[in-house]
């Protein structure tokens, strides 16, 4: 039998923050004079209210959690802040069914960006600031999550990533308070950083602190129905393409570098591949839509590509144009992209670019046995060898992710979706990325007009692919529940 | 410094017996009083003189072959056998350049099936009995290599198929030569069989040995444009689809049969995995085909539906209709079905299902792993246990296979193709399947109008898949040549 009392009272503790946290857009839209604030209060009393019940209940139980718990402790706490995050959602003026909410709050922790609300630039500014909140949230949550529990939990190869002291799963939890705070404090000045150049640039200060946000978070909900390309200016886009990007690297390393060692970012391996990967991509789409659109000056051309190639690489989901329309090279390419992603221990999603170097190292090192049958070639990741228990995890994640994604698409496929929406809707809502493609769910649409079915399943997805699949898998093997 | 020696005189033997089978079709024009059989005799004595000058020159060497010779070895026996085969199609009427001619020949070796040559109605019977040839001693071939050879150089997880008496790579030669004997009766007696069969529903002697050819290949060469559609008979499609899954499966199997053993055909766990995948795609796209087109009878859609997915998953590529205006699902569905491929040790080429095998194995033993993190899981294939170098083998093919594809496609698009048939070029020729998608080089098209370079790519891309990519692409690595 599972013992659920350390789980209730660690996501107790979370739902109290979580109200808490509802407190920010209610004191905003008082600020502001606005009546939504209610909404925020109501909320925040009954998260707070089912908090610190679980909380008071499960008190005074052991705090160490088993393997098991850890999964569904893991797995849970993103879908209960998601169901409480959805009640600001659902009590609006925006009349949201709660099927919507929970899609859009989903969508939210996740750092998804994926959204059923139409009419953002007259929305009310709480429930903005309130889907910030969640993406940056779900960002830092993750980041921590990668660090201190993934690794512990060996899931999909993030074991290459454990720290010498977190050997045991019994030293989860204080491990991953401790490394939560000296990463927040990075997480909160780069967001602060981002939301000063936004500011400087001509964004409001309120559109700016929510789109910074959203940007360090690679999360990708924005305050107009346009997104990013509502300000239509060269230098907010830059300033976005470049916290893309800083989102999308591994957070432990800029620890290292503020404590004196910042040369280990550029010589992470992970870091220069994203990045190589991240500039030949631009590269590459630049020149392709000078060739497309031959009236493309070249600045124009970089622009468009650099934000749009780094958005939907880094999972983050902002557009400045539909680009859908640029072709079918750009529509496979970006599709491509889209499931890469960034570095683990980042706020990207995706398969991410340590797997395929492990995938990449370990082909080099089959290769090389091929010629020296009896000679050992050992697969090395940041010069380190890859042990091969870590070789097979990987391998199960490419499998597992080519699984999902084809259940995902056969799925929203059989619900009524057309062809490129099913498939885009997938590889949107498994890699966290936001917008799909086409005329439905492309960037210049949104996800409301979706049967509920789909949303639900679409929310599935995001879930899936924000906790690597793995963690929210074994919960559905029947042995799970058995031992 | 590699000595090459031995690896000519090889090839010499090599090449006097494909000068002897030209001898075949030389017969056959002769016998129709056609004045094309002096193309083979020409091309017979150019190959022959060539073949037996090189056996002489390098006769008295060491027959036993170390690892990296038996690559260059492989390799090469089938770029000169294309390149030699070839002769034929560039003297004859046809009038074809040397490219095409290399395409086509390379096309029947490697049992691939795309064709550059319109007009096979109207070919003298000894043209079409040459492509015939060509697939049919490509497809014994490739069973002899998959036995003896490429477990030995363990191949992209062909490891798995090592005999126990093939331990050490200098028995390659005597041993590949022991099995060919014996699978070569059991390939001539269902090349007879088939042939019967189809002579008996009704196709000339003539057409019904060359079809059974290249079935029992799954190579796909046709002696019309019209391809087995021409004859359009439910009983000829019935028995094209039986041999094409017959060609799909172990050919050692049958060996065992024969010699008292029937039950171990369907007891192996690859030809359990083959027929259900087979079985399910034919149905599904029974009930899609009835869905879709609302006036088609149902044996009708059973009879379309299991012809053209055994076809294009066994990597034949007949043809009884234009498959690529079936509908978007049929197409992904299809495209799909290409790549998966038949059983290790058959004709078909694609990625193979004990491959899909390893890898859900691995999976599963991930996951069990991710719950008891201090057990044991071992994988297990047809009740052995893989060892973890196959299944890193595996991964790597997978990999390869992706990278391959996507080079071959980005290649072929540079190249000025579309988007379709760029990407269904690929495709078909990695997989060696056999006609890509679209109006070009669909089924109803041929892959005469590419340009030369493009040409040259697909004829690459089709030794690439059918000698498991590992076998060739070692042979680019500098270091092979640095020994």
């Amino acid at each position: 039998m599972l013992d659920v009392r350390p789980i209730l009272f660690v996501l107790g503790l979370l739902l109290s923050v979580l109200a808490a946290a509802m407190l920010v857009p209610a004191a905003v839209d008082l600020a502001a004079g606005n009546e939504d604030w209610q909404v925020f209060g109501a909320s925040a009393a009954v998260t707070l209210f089912v908090g610190v019940a679980l909380a008071i209940t499960s008190r005074g139980t052991p705090t160490d959690l088993n393997v098991r718990q850890a999964f569904v402790l893991t797995t849970m706490t993103w879908v209960v802040t998601a169901a409480f995050g959805a009640l600001p959602f659902a009590f609006s003026e925006l009349n949201l069914s709660y099927t919507d909410a929970f899609f859009e709050s989903m969508s939210g922790v996740t750092t998804t960006g994926s959204t059923v609300i139409i009419g953002l630039d007259s929305a009310p500014p709480g429930l903005l600031l309130w889907r910030a909140l969640l993406q940056w949230l779900g960002g830092i949550g993750i980041i921590v999550m990668a660090l201190s529990v993934l690794p512990v939990l060996r899931v999909g190869g993030m074991q290459l990533f454990r720290m010498e002291s977190s050997d045991t799963s019994e030293k989860v939890l204080p491990r991953a308070a401790q490394i939560a705070s000296a990463i927040g404090l990075i997480y909160v000045a780069l967001t602060l950083i981002c939301a000063a150049c936004y500011a400087l640039l001509g964004m409001s200060w309120f559109d700016a602190i929510a789109h910074a946000m959203t940007t360090i978070a690679t999360g990708g909900f924005s305050t107009s129905d346009q997104s990013i390309g509502l300000f239509d200016s060269a230098g907010i886009d830059f300033v976005a393409a470049t916290f893309m990007l800083l989102g999308g690297m591994p957070f432990v390393l800029y620890l290292r570098a503020v404590r004196g060692n910042p040369g280990a970012l550029l010589r992470d391996s992970q870091v220069r591949w994203f990045l190589a990967i991240a500039f030949t991509a631009v590269a590459v789409m630049t020149v392709y839509l000078m060739d497309q659109f031959s009236a493309l000056p070249f600045l124009d051309a970089l622009r468009l590509s650099a934000f749009n190639v780094i958005s939907v690489m880094t999972g983050t989901g902002y557009a400045t144009d539909d680009f859908s329309l640029w072709g079918t090279f750009a529509v496979v390419g970006l599709f491509l992209l889209m499931v890469v992603g960034g570095c683990a221990g980042s706020t990207t999603c995706g398969i991410k670019i340590f797997r395929f170097q492990v995938l990449y190292a370990t082909t080099r090192a089959q290769l090389a046995k091929l010629l020296h049958p009896h000679g050992v070639f050992t697969p090395y990741y940041n010069d380190k060898p890859i042990p091969e228990t870590v070789a097979e995890s990987v391998m199960s994640f490419f499998f597992l992710f080519a699984l999902c994604f084809c259940l995902l698409a056969a799925g929203l496929s059989l619900m009524g979706l057309d062809y490129l929406t099913s498939m885009s809707g997938a590889a949107t809502s498994i890699a966290n990325v936001g917008p799909g493609l086409g005329d439905v769910i492309g960037p210049a649409g949104t996800f409301a007009p979706l049967p509920d079915a789909a949303k639900w399943l679409l929310a599935f997805g995001m879930l899936l692919g924000r906790l690597e699949l793995f963690t929210v898998l074994v919960l559905l093997a029947p042995s799970f529940w058995r031992m």
